[in-house]
């Protein structure tokens, strides 16, 4: 039951794993408002999660792609276009992974080669994807690119190790590829900076859950859920947000602009007690 | 024809002027979303403007207020609740005038006595207004509150003088008292920062004609004009953005994250040979 | 026994109080490398201070003024520039004080004549100098002037009260006068963004040792003091950075880019546990 | 003829190629300030260089490393130690190159390998340097590092390609790394974002002369040189800003903060008629 925002549009949905998954919930968000897409993940992912309950539930197909191999991403790109009749309107990127976070290696003693290897899966992908996009020519005019990250990205987080530098890449290239996808084909590309989300995926990070308690109580309207990150993308897929682009947009409570929290304060002062 | 957006949700628009104000389009914008609303503006305002035109186009009443006026905004915000029935899920704010400009007196010429009128009337009233909703417990829960900002609060814009302080002085307090607004009461406090845009009150900046074409040969989408802003706004007062609050939100196509684009430096290098 | 980085510099600086106040600290440190100054201080600051003390371990003259008179102000600059035997290479604008965090307003209850009170003598004090100096021509090419202000500026601290909004508008101020005062004088403009600090003035605000033991907990190299600050300056006012201008500088230990330390969090989970 | 800012200080210079280099020119001033430095570069730029000469000049060793390999680090950062007689004080990272940009690969037409290769060279060698000093302790409490930046990690520059992702990604690894050196060293890592610099390397970017003279009217105070870079790294090296770190810190005559030079209006003005 949606306000039919997204009817007629057709689009490319990124890294649903499960139900816990942001981009699970933004395909059913995006179903639910008269979208059309057609739903892709690694091979690797896609055998350890759920997607094709989602696919029937969104009545969608699922076109396997690894998005550091642009092979993958050419013949995804063709497929949807043929799957969905025509160029696309929305793509969402939701993809991320360390292999140093992983793997339980330090931010001060990290292996380059898992460095590299997550670069690529987490902010390279991104890029791959909107060069694959735009060389074919798929997306209308006035379509919307987003894609998920972290403030991490702009403050420490220790335990976030090498995503930080992985996401501030991430969010370059949203700025740059939206100034050339902009002036070319009018098509806009941003960022979402989500409150820390109890993903599947989220769950690999050190003292996950202490740091969801301490981001609810720092953020003045709670924490944004898997939910309220599909329903802002929905609002950033729809033609009410047509001249919003390469911008890092905040889903956060209010986390971002908080300095502190009372009740943050008040924790850190009962403790040094 | 919108898509009932904001059936059931009630609100007070500040500041709608004539057919080109950006209030005036959200006025507009709003009542096709099913939006309720109170019109309001200051008592000088109305004489030169057609507000009566625009209250009976969206069914709405009018109560006069001069935002600087406590006495005013606690009269606004009763009459409100009482024409509209309820508590308020909304409220724009939409004010601005820097006596320095109109009477162009320069940045490094200021009279005080106008800096503290140009202040009051453009930035403390967005206090004056959500102090007076928050302590007459005026909003309901997830309610959405927007103020409209320029740039100028980041960097400089020679002409824009003593409004660009005034804008971050605003921008302060959407992040202060959306603190306290999401804490206490979940209302959420935003600001979009948006493009120059060709209202009768934006004719009073010097060279306002020639700015607005070069932000428009800087933007990847050009500029964003009144009506992209009362898209936008919509998309903030409805039920999708629930979570995102004290930002401060370009509206823009793109200017913000743009350093040069290369129609200027085209523009630019022509010029100096 | 400093660097003679301010031989032959001449200059003004506001604000020193006490031997706990950062200006104080800063006067001594112009002292040891070589540069000459008057202090200045509101007559009312004055009494309660003991800056005759200063003045002679620095060999300085006082010239008392009310930050918020153009008159003083105007007197002040002239005479300066007659004790010191010509123009000024650096100011230090280090003034603030909220009327209502004094005396124990709400920010959510602000009683605005104090409001205005606070953002006349905490930022509109910097314009008025600025303006004078620039008005008087005053300024040797490639002086330096700089502001005190607080990270609050940027996020939310709940018990900093108003003097966010006014610490929001100086940061405007020196980037707006910045460009002019850069343009026609080659003068540089900035502000330092100071750890929390324990001046006498800074213990007016509601809970803020607490507030400064947890600042130095999130700070990888812990709070900046008032030396840190005072050394800091220092480089401001040298020709070692002739081209830094418009900036707001963090002095802070790393305070602005850190999301949460390991030892907040710590302190956060044993709390809830 | 320098202030003795340095006296007693060790340290590492990367980058220096030739007398056109910021490296070079800092490297000249540390010397001036007293500081002792071992001077490093690939091989293949030392083959097209003349870092023999600043070598003499500066009374420096040279220890040839590529910054992209470990073992080249390792070796370098031992042998630096050994031949300036204990730990390191300071260390100035001045490396980048974009293989895309010297092939002439548009953005929007990247070649992945060289995307790869540049990533490495000019943000991963940033990590690798400072992970090597991290592991064998070289590093003096109350240290310094310092790596150079471009804006375009915060803005698009069309010309400036994928090195704004990788000067985003740099300056995410000084945020990173500045946390975990500051906790366990009090060591402080930040960079500056330098105006467009005529440095041979800067020649290889497309219209670069252009944008030159474009930085040079937007910024109030001109453009920063080479020689100002130099400068303001010998505060940041010196024991008066021992408590700033995690920051990126524009040296650009105040170019990041100004919307539009009235100069800039005027030449966009005068080529639209």
């Amino acid at each position: 039951m949606g306000y039919n925002l997204l009817k007629g549009k057709k689009g490319i949905i990124f890294g649903a794993l499960d139900a816990n998954s942001i981009a699970w919930k933004t395909a059913e968000r995006v179903h639910e408002e008269g979208g059309e897409f057609v739903l892709t993940n690694a091979p690797i992912a896609m055998r350890m999660g759920a997607l094709n309950t989602l696919a029937e539930q969104t009545g969608s197909e699922i076109v396997p792609a690894d998005a550091t191999s642009i092979e993958d991403l050419e013949n995804l790109v063709e497929k949807a276009q043929e799957i969905l009749g025509g160029k696309l309107d929305f793509v969402l990127h939701s993809i991320g992974m360390s292999v140093n976070v992983r793997k339980g290696r330090a931010y001060t003693d990290q292996n380059y080669a898992w460095t590299e290897k997550g670069w690529d899966v987490s902010a390279v992908s991104f890029h791959k994807t909107m060069q694959t996009l735009y060389k074919k020519d798929a997306m209308n005019e006035w379509g919307s690119i987003v894609g998920l990250t972290y403030m991490a990205a702009q403050r420490v987080f220790p335990d976030y190790n090498d995503m930080a530098d992985n996401k501030a890449f991430l969010e370059s290239i949203a700025r740059s590829f939206g100034y050339h996808f902009g002036k070319e084909k009018n098509v806009r590309v941003n960022t979402i900076s989500q409150s820390p989300t109890p993903t599947t995926a989220g769950q690999g990070v050190k003292g996950f859950d202490g740091f969801i308690a301490f981001a609810e109580k720092m953020s003045p309207l709670g924490n944004a859920t898997a939910q309220d990150c599909a329903d802002y993308t929905v609002t950033l897929f729809s033609d009410l947000t047509k001249r919003v682009t390469m911008q890092n947009l905040y889903n956060d409570g209010g986390f971002s602009n908080t300095g502190v929290s009372r009740e943050v304060m008040d924790a850190f002062v009962k403790d040094q007690e």
